[in-house]
């Protein structure tokens, strides 16, 4: 690539969010940064849009290491739809989500908005990739990636890499081994529903919940992150489960 | 089945849509009907869930056919998880997400809470299948789509659907030829934002865009409905490219 690229750069944490601040920071060595990122958090938003509310877009002053930035009042995937259709002049060469601040490994990646805006870069055409780390915390430690985040990067340049198809990137805390390329781990929460009262007495309920992985498998990116590695799957926003095309059409649904 | 199935019943666009009560009368003739579903609209919410918000849940009194009704202060995927989590002794049977207002074909399966709830059911072990009609009218006639709800809910206790496929069936309006099982349609919006100015003079966008169909394969839900007939997209949440695993292990993140 002759120019530097045009990066764009979005997550689920809001613009303020370190994790944001450090991609940037990172990824402006190998291009030109647009941030467009959502004004507060939008974590678990998967890739929902908004249609029934406006958008309200504004500049920000926060990344020093970005040419461009943008909050806007809506999802990650507002987002990319707004920064590939109303604000760059010029189609991104790739778009980098992140980085999370928690795991969107296994089922996480279904309800991540970090990897919904990566998918959504996806169908727009732009090679995309979602970046986290399993550490909720704010002062989480992000140095360990760097070499990693940028070695992925320049490698979904030099390979090309499908514009169908998107990484979801999860790391370890503080340390990593190195990558391994998996699939998806099979598992799924166990939700309970902690029920308080609010100060008018009136009753409520919080999501929480236990995490369960009866994956045994050792190719999953559930057992690479357990064994110390940053995990990537390579993901499809073609849901067709293909295989079972051909039992589902000996159903008679005429009888 | 001796005893009648336990059908939890949701949808995207809340528990006064009419797609939703006509869904669950027809369905209550096959089991008994549990409703949980968003106190108000939450279209294109995808597979969003609540986690830094609480959660309110309330009796309701609307539906003459359930045996239950419950309203959320949550997004359809919360649903499924409150419903199956909490508020139920025994696992459903079935879940039935729908009749969504508006086309669900295609990737709008992604941005779908109707779908996305469905999926959700999925993850929790429960066959389940999203029901959407190719009108976005809330005086929309589903008389035409009875029979097929029917066959295609009755085939899948029949024919034991894996809990790890979930059916996207979509209904062209008014008239249906029959039902064809397809492939999702490789296609996007191209999104335009419209701008305009608030009462106090501020500026703000609203999202609308063309939807752009270059797939020209008879094989997907497009072509099925443009033609005339209901569309079963069978629909995975393991989202793994595993064709494309071997390639990427060849990439060098070392280097």
């Amino acid at each position: 690539m002759a120019k530097r690229p045009l990066i764009i750069v979005t997550n689920d944490d809001g613009i303020n969010a370190p994790g944001l601040k450090y991609l940037v920071k990172i990824i402006s060595a190998i291009g030109d940064v647009v941030i467009i990122a959502p004004d507060s958090p939008k974590s678990a938003t998967s890739q929902a849009i908004t249609i029934n509310s406006p958008l309200y877009i504004s500049r920000s002053y926060i990344h020093p290491n970005a040419k461009l930035e943008y909050q806007l009042s809506g999802t990650p995937a507002d987002c990319i739809k707004f920064g590939v259709n109303e604000l760059l002049e010029k189609k991104p060469d790739i778009c980098v989500s992140g980085i999370n601040h928690g795991s969107n490994s296994s089922v996480n990646v279904l309800y991540s908005g970090t990897v919904g805006a990566a998918i959504e870069a996806g169908i727009q055409g732009i090679p995309a990739i979602g970046f986290s780390i399993l550490d909720y915390n704010w002062n989480a430690k992000f140095e360990h990636m760097k070499k990693f985040i940028l070695s992925i990067t320049l490698n979904v340049f030099k390979n090309k890499l499908p514009s169908n198809i998107i990484l979801n990137v999860n790391f370890p805390k503080l340390r990593v081994k190195g990558v391994k390329v998996c699939r998806q781990a099979n598992t799924h929460w166990k939700e309970k529903f902690c029920k308080r009262e609010n100060p008018m007495g009136k009753e409520y309920y919080w999501l929480t919940g236990d995490f369960i992985d009866n994956d045994e498998s050792d190719e999953t990116d559930e057992y690479a992150l357990k064994k110390g590695y940053a995990s990537i799957v390579p993901i499809r926003f073609d849901l067709t489960a293909k295989d079972y095309i051909l039992k589902l059409k000996k159903w008679d649904f005429n009888g």
